[in-house]
C-alpha cells in the first residue's frame, strides 16, 4: 500500500477546446506529481483524439455523415462558451500562445510523454462510426467496465 | 470494512440525452460490478426522470410555463452538441438501435432494475414546480443532505 | 486521522447561473456538514467572482475585448439551458425569490462566512487579462497543483 501511487481519472465526454484544455492540464499537472492519471475519451471527447488529415476507411453512410460533422482533432475543437461562429477558439489560442501556454496538441503530446493513459471508449467508435486508423497513435482501447476498474482505485475522479 | 460495498455517486445536472446515457452507462457498469450506485436528479436531470404523458396536477402560471418548456421524460430530451434542431438525437437513437444499445428509457428501466437509487431533488421539484405525480414511480426524494452523505462514503463522485 | 475534517472540492469550470447555483448550494450543504471546502474557479467559472461595478485596471486590447464580452459577476450569468435571450435566467431568479431560496450572490457570501475556500484560477486570470482587482475580496489565488493538494485529500471531488 505504502507504495502505491496516487491515481486519477478523467472522462472526457465534452468536444469543446476550452474543457479539453482543462482536462489535459489537470491530466498532465497530476502527472507531474507522479499520479497514475487516466483520460477516458467518450462520446464528443473522442474528436480530440482525431487525426487532423483524413484517413481513407470503409463507412457507411450515416457513419460518414457522422465523422463529416464532428471536428477532426484536437485542432479544430469549438468552445463551450462565447465561440462566436469559430472566432473565440482563435482568439483563446492567440492568448495561449502570447502567454506561452501549451496549445491542446501540445498538452496532448506532454501527456502521452509523461505516460498518462489516454483511453477511446471502444462504444463510442463503434456509434459513431470511428475506427482505430483515424485516432491518434498509443491510445488503449477499453469500454465502461476498464474505466470503473480505475476509477474506483482513484481518489480524484473528474467528468469533464 | 471488508464487506462493505464500493459506493459509486453521480450528480445527474444535465438535461441532455448525451449526458445522461453516459450516466446511466457508468451507474449500470458500476451496479454490475456490485456497486452501490446513487443518481441524484437536479436541476434539468430532473426531465429524464418525467413520465412521458401529461399529469393533470394543479399549478401555478409560472409553474406551468417550466413544465411546458421542459422537455416530457427521457424520449424526448435533445443533445448537448450537434443538436440540429432535433435531428442528433434521433440520429444517434438511429445508430444506437443500430447497434443493440440500450436507449435511455430502457437504461433507466435497467438501474432500476438493478437496485440503483434514483434520487429526485426535491429543492429543484419545488423551484421548477414538479410533482412527485409526474415523475416516474420508485424515485426516492431527496436534497443535497442525503446526497452529501452517499457521496462522502463513495470513490467514484461525477457531476454530469 | 481521527480528529481530520472530511474535504470536498469543485472546479468551477463553468460560468452559467445554474451550474454556478449547484456548485454554491452543494459547497455550502458540505460547509454546514463540516467539511472543509475549496472552489477552485476556472475559466468561465471566473465570471461569478467579478465584481459588478467596473473597476479601473490598464489592460491591452484584446483583454478588454475578454472583459467586456465576459459576464460581470454573478448577477450578470446566463443559464447552460433555456437561456431564452436572458429570460430564463429572470424566471430562475424569480422562482428562487418567490421561493425564499438564497440568490448566487447571497450563496457566495454564505460560502465565504462559512469558510469555504474560494481560489481564483491564476493561470485563467494571466490568459483573460482579469486583475486581482477585478474580482471580489477574500479569495486565494492559485494554480493546478494547489488544486490538487486539496482534491486528493478529498472525498468528494466535483467538476462542474
Amino acid at each position: 500500500m505504502e507504495n502505491q501511487k496516487e491515481k486519477t481519472t478523467i472522462v472526457l465526454f465534452s468536444g469543446d477546446l476550452d474543457k479539453a484544455i482543462a482536462a489535459y492540464i489537470i491530466a498532465n499537472g497530476a502527472a507531474a506529481y507522479d499520479h497514475e492519471v487516466t483520460i477516458f475519451h467518450t462520446f464528443w471527447g473522442l474528436n480530440a483524439m482525431r487525426k487532423d488529415a483524413q484517413v481513407p476507411v470503409k463507412k457507411g453512410l450515416l457513419e460518414k455523415a457522422f465523422g463529416w460533422m464532428m471536428p477532426r482533432g484536437a485542432n479544430k475543437l469549438g468552445l463551450s462558451n462565447m465561440n462566436m461562429l469559430g472566432m473565440g477558439p482563435e482568439m483563446i489560442k492567440h492568448v495561449m500562445k502570447k502567454h506561452n501556454a501549451l496549445s491542446l496538441p501540445q498538452l496532448i503530446e506532454l501527456a502521452q510523454e509523461q505516460g498518462v493513459k489516454l483511453v477511446a471508449c471502444t462504444m463510442t467508435m463503434d456509434l459513431l462510426g470511428l475506427q482505430q486508423e483515424e485516432l491518434l497513435d498509443g491510445l488503449e482501447y477499453a469500454g465502461v467496465a476498464a474505466y470503473l476498474g480505475d476509477a474506483t482505485q482513484a481518489k480524484v475522479n473528474l467528468f469533464i
